[in-house]
């Protein structure tokens, strides 16, 4: 027997308060029951989301809910920006292209974040863009991209929508979707907001309800429209997941219950923790401090040891499960989730892990300084 | 407190068992726990779907998997017939008209299943027909449709692809896809799979490989070739609900345990028991005893009793949950789900409670005439 230890960026572990509240017997979701926790739970999304908007629920996986944004929002010859900064601004271009877009990418190199100055050089380009989209936290890399600076370069520089993926984020980080000017922000169940894989979440504008009223584009089960119509009745216009909604309530009483301001302190201090830690090793990372996300970190492969090596070392023998690379990033490095449900308290637990692989490779670093290094940012705040 | 006792259509009670597997600690998507569970797992459903040919699993309502069907296969000026005897028939030429496709209805009176002569005449008047489309079981009406039949009349008279909806009732009814000639076939998990809703299946001929390998419409989270491709390795293309997939295993397990022939037979007693105790009341079926689902059925409203009267009553006194009607019959008709998780003691506890809710309302019938009728059936069984 072991116990799995879930670090990587997503699924991550679920508290057992949602898993019990996961455990309620089944209910119809056309009944009163269903109706009664939809309404307690929806608008319970908005302040994670930092909108007066409704936050509506779609049954399927973050990209899922990439490809309700495009789906309703872009047709065949429309152009559009993707800032891509790794993996998955990759896969929102892609998508945007298997709707017809014509897709201008701001390709940015993996572990850099986009800059406003970047993206405003690139908007001076085009004349008609129907709208630019970017990732808020780049799982791929670990990098969080400064969405509000983007914001205001989207909205200075023309009349686009700004559609943001804030799949690995959104629950753990902050946001401001009215304030900032994001047209539509989607998000997913299975990363900082602690729930298994299964439901995806999308918010939309007043502007971008103005250009999805008049969609063309062939979508049925992620048609935003009819989202709209059925949250009026409390309910998802197909069937939707509905244990993992009895989740998605809990998750909200217990970030309520910590204060979503202290939820997003613990990911900064976690980041900085993971950060200090990594450098205290001898291990380079991907990202500099300014761009780093507070969800995920992402370690680089030194010159003397392999990463692909370590990582399957330590799931091997200490059953800790660090995601490695993907995409060009593939065996290059490892990615450490530090979102969700989890704590001070299990990033040490990691450090000393991933010390106690590094040891048994063989390779030379100062044993002790990961986990006192991380102590230290931690006692800072305590 | 009080228990409600889950008598709808779908989501269907859980057991105690998928509930605990679906409490397994979160893995990750990617690693090799995972491809383990998938391995074990998918593999498993063949048999219920009668095929030889993959089963891919979308992280979905029942409603996505109709979708992927056709946006996988359809594209715009395509003509379908489609074959509706109720709401979900509708639903699905609804979805083809969202692709563009130009729809021949073929529309069974609501309460009849479609015969495979009501289909030849229909195909002897098109040419150039891209597939049929039938529902197998019908939740809207409790009728079921003759599949078998209907797939000789579509590859006698046609070379068009049959794809068949059997979200409420695979894994509760026969279906043998390869030997009767179905292209696609789809289910979702929450009816006769005994799972929380959030997953759906999809299988495919290699004769819809070939157009869905040309497929042009756009569709990402839905296309079947990634699903195919991920297949390979184990895998889904996108996150996927890993406890419901945990859930499933069990599920798989369960049924495996009672034998899938007797899960069959299970249900169709059940029907007869239903049945013949809804008959033995004085209450009307909706449906004649050829066309009658094993999974759901319609009770239509006696002259004297409002039927949506004695539902809600139900609800509210017994806490027992039947369905209302849906589309047209809305109001007329109360539906009696007994799928899944359900025995004959679960139609015998449903049966007298509303034996309970008729005297209550004063209703005049043969006190006892229900359970007894129901009891009958059920010992000719033992």
């Amino acid at each position: 027997m072991h116990k799995t230890i879930l670090r990587n960026p997503g699924p991550t572990p679920v508290p057992g308060q949602v898993q019990q509240a996961m455990n309620h017997g089944m209910i119809s979701h056309r009944g009163g029951e269903f109706k009664t926790l939809f309404k307690e739970t929806a608008n319970r999304l908005k302040p994670l989301f930092g909108t007066e908007q409704d936050v509506f629920i779609i049954t399927g996986s973050g990209t899922s809910a990439l490809e309700t944004a495009i789906a309703n929002t872009i047709f065949p010859g429309d152009e559009v920006v993707v800032v891509t900064v790794g993996d998955f601004g990759d896969r929102f271009a892609a998508i945007c292209e298997t709707y017809g877009a014509v897709v201008h990418k701001l390709e940015i190199k993996w572990g850099k974040a986009c800059t406003e100055e970047e993206l405003t050089e690139c908007l001076k380009r085009f004349n008609h863009i129907k709208a630019v989209i970017a990732t808020y936290n780049e799982t791929s890399t670990g990098v969080l991209n400064p969405v509000e600076q983007l914001a205001k370069a989207v909205h200075t520089h023309s009349d686009a929508l700004f559609i943001v993926d804030g799949v690995s984020c959104i629950g753990g980080v902050d946001a401001k979707m009215d304030e900032w000017g994001i047209d539509i922000l989607v998000t997913g169940s299975q990363k900082a907001l602690m729930l298994p894989p299964g439901l995806a979440f999308v918010s939309v504008s007043e502007k971008a309800w103005k250009i999805i009223e008049n969609n063309q584009a062939p979508a049925y089960y992620l048609d935003l429209l009819s989202y709209r119509k059925s949250y009026e009745k409390h309910m998802t216009p197909n069937t939707p997941a509905v244990s993992l909604i009895y989740g998605l309530q809990e998750v909200c009483r217990l970030i309520e219950e910590e204060g979503f301001d202290q939820t997003v302190k613990r990911h900064e201090i976690m980041k900085k923790m993971v950060r200090q830690a990594i450098r205290a090793l001898g291990l380079p990372l991907l990202t500099n401090d300014e761009d780093a996300s507070p969800t995920v970190t992402a370690i680089s492969e030194p010159a003397d040891l392999s990463i692909e090596k370590l990582r399957t070392h330590l799931k091997q023998t200490y059953h800790i499960d660090f995601a490695g690379g993907q995409g060009k990033l593939k065996g290059k490095i490892m990615r450490f989730g530090h979102m969700g449900y989890c704590f001070p308290g299990d990033v040490l637990e990691a450090v000393s892990l991933i010390e106690c692989g590094l040891k048994d490779l063989n390779h030379q670093f100062e044993y002790g300084a990961g986990v006192k290094a991380a102590q230290e940012v931690y006692l800072e705040y305590v």
